[in-house]
This record gives C-alpha cells, structure tokens and sequence, in this order.
C-alpha cells in the first residue's frame, strides 16, 4: 500500500450531516494531486431475520423522488457502539428488539469519494412493537414488510431493490447464511 | 410517493468532481426541513466474465488509504451513454474489450445523499490487451487479477471485498448468472 503525503488539507464545505475536505497529496511522479473527500459518521445496517423471513422498510427518499426498498439503517451517534446503534435504529426505524445480534462484516460506503464504513448485523429472535421514527422518518412514509428469503434473489432480478447498500449488506448476509452457502449448493 | 416542495435551492460548494446543493423544503408538518445533496455524474460497473473466471482489480484508495478489490468501475462522461462508458472504462482500466455486453441493472449508489446512479453491465468474449491508465489509476497500482465465481462467496464471507458498490454488482451479476438462481440450487 502506497503512502501518499498530505502536503495540504483544508474543510471546504460543512454542513449538520458532513463536511468537505480539499487535500493537495504528492503524486509518485513528484507533482501534486487534488482530493475532495466527503467525511461523515459511520452507519450500521441491519439485517432482521425471523421464521425465513428478513424485514424490509419501503420508504420515500427525498433526493431521489423514489420510494426505495432498504435495510433498516442509520448514522452511529458520537460515542455510540455500532452495536447500540444497530439496536437504536432497528427500534427507532422498525419498532423491533432482538435477543442475538451477529456483526456479518463491514462495507466501503464510497470508496473513491468517502472514508464512511457502514457496519452489518443480523438480528435475531426478533419482538415487533411500536416504531418512534424521526422527522425525516416520519415524512417518508415508512412502512415495514417481510420476504422470504428464498425470494430475495427474483426482488434483486427483478430491480426492485436498487440500493447499494442494502444489496451490499444482502451479498455479506447471503454467503453466511446457514454459515456456507455449501448448504444451499 | 410524496411530493415534497421545494423552498429554496442553492449550491453551497462546487469541485471538478461533484457540487453540494442545500435545499429547503416544505414538510407535511408544514414546517420547512433541509437537505444537502451532493450531485455528481453517474457512473458504471462492469463484471468482466470468462470462462468461469470474474476479472476484478486491487488498487491503493486514497481516501480509504486501503488496498481495495474491485469490479472494474468510472464515471460517465458528458454525452457518453453508459454503455460507451462501460467499454471505454474496461478498455482503459484492464486493458480488456469484450465481445458482448449486457445490462444487469442499476445501483443507486447513496440514497441518502446523492442521486448518482451506478449502471452494472455483464462483459462477456474478453480480449486482452495493455491498460491506458489515467494519472490516478497509476498512482493507484492497478492489478488486474481473477476469481472463480464458485470463490467469490467464499472472498466476501472472509471480508476480503468490502467496496459497497462491487458487492451490490455482484449482488445483481449472482442472481442474473445462467439465468436464475435455481440453476444453482
């Protein structure tokens, strides 16, 4: 791994949610480059599974003007585990509590623009009650529903799951189900 | 889906490579919320197949200052269609031109923040040539390598593939590989 050297490094845009850092680096060829990174918290996604069922959330996301099919995730809080986070969302988002909580692994959010890891866990032994979404929650219209897990593969063929990083948090859920996919081939 | 109003939209920051937009809008609350959206171009993905092999690529990232493995990926120039894209890309990237393409589907890349758009296409008839990298992708040590699509599950499971967006593509490449996926069960 290459170690580039920062020769200057300045926030150029911060906003609630991120900020924006302009850095000069020395290339190998001994002239400069230019990065702008967007930093921001870490999230967690969760993947809840009861009964071969996992629960989805469809909800309106503003940016897009799309009603998308995701994962219940969200930002890790300062001086929050992304386990705590985990059971934050699934309870905020979802109105669900787990008894067993298994980290499946992590995701690059976006490599090339962000340092932002997003941090998955499966939910087991699930309790379902009352969801306390936030405003922008509450705007989208969130609504929580299941698929078995055997259909996951025809929603994904289909296009109806479009989010990168709930298809990512599926593909790390997928090759450990029932600990091999061995068992399913 | 909701229809939310915009208020007022205004770019807050501008770089060579994407620009944030704060936007008010009118909430069903009918107070007014606020997002940041970062707007850049789309970009593609390309799963270059052969012979039962996937050809991806290692490189440093900067910004994750990390040696990441890779699906063949770049952004869509101005008036260039996505699939121009993705055979400019490969060709300069991995130094391969493919006989065939086919779209898989598409990613949204960062729901919450960004409208950008991934586009996935399978490469099929590979021919293998000398990669025309541009100047980050030198500095990068861009190392095309292959993996039997029998070992990838095994890769992601030992959390050896982690970029969102190469997981989400292979996400859409497994359930679309030799048509469905009960061919594999």
């Amino acid at each position: 791994m290459k170690k580039w050297d920062i020769v200057k490094s300045k926030v150029v845009h911060r906003n609630k949610y991120f900020c924006v850092v302009a850095e000069d680096f020395r290339l190998l060829s001994g002239g400069i480059g230019k990065y702008y990174i967007v930093r921001s918290a870490d999230f967690v996604a969760i993947v809840p599974v009861e009964d071969g069922y996992i629960y989805f959330e469809k909800m309106d996301r503003y940016v897009l003007r799309k009603r998308l099919i995701e994962l219940p995730m969200g930002g890790i809080e300062e001086g929050e585990t992304p386990l705590a986070a985990a059971k934050r969302e699934l309870k905020e988002e979802a109105g669900i509590t787990a008894e067993r909580y298994r980290k499946l692994g992590y995701l690059d959010a976006s490599k090339g623009r962000s340092d932002q890891k997003g941090i998955v866990f499966v939910a087991e032994g699930l309790s379902f009650g009352k969801p306390q979404p936030d405003l922008i929650e509450s705007e989208s219209n969130l609504e929580l529903f299941k698929v078995k897990i055997s259909d996951i593969p025809d929603l994904i063929r289909r296009g109806k799951i479009t989010d990168s990083h709930t298809l990512a948090s599926l593909s790390l859920f997928m090759v450990n189900y029932k600990g091999s996919p061995k068992d399913k081939s």
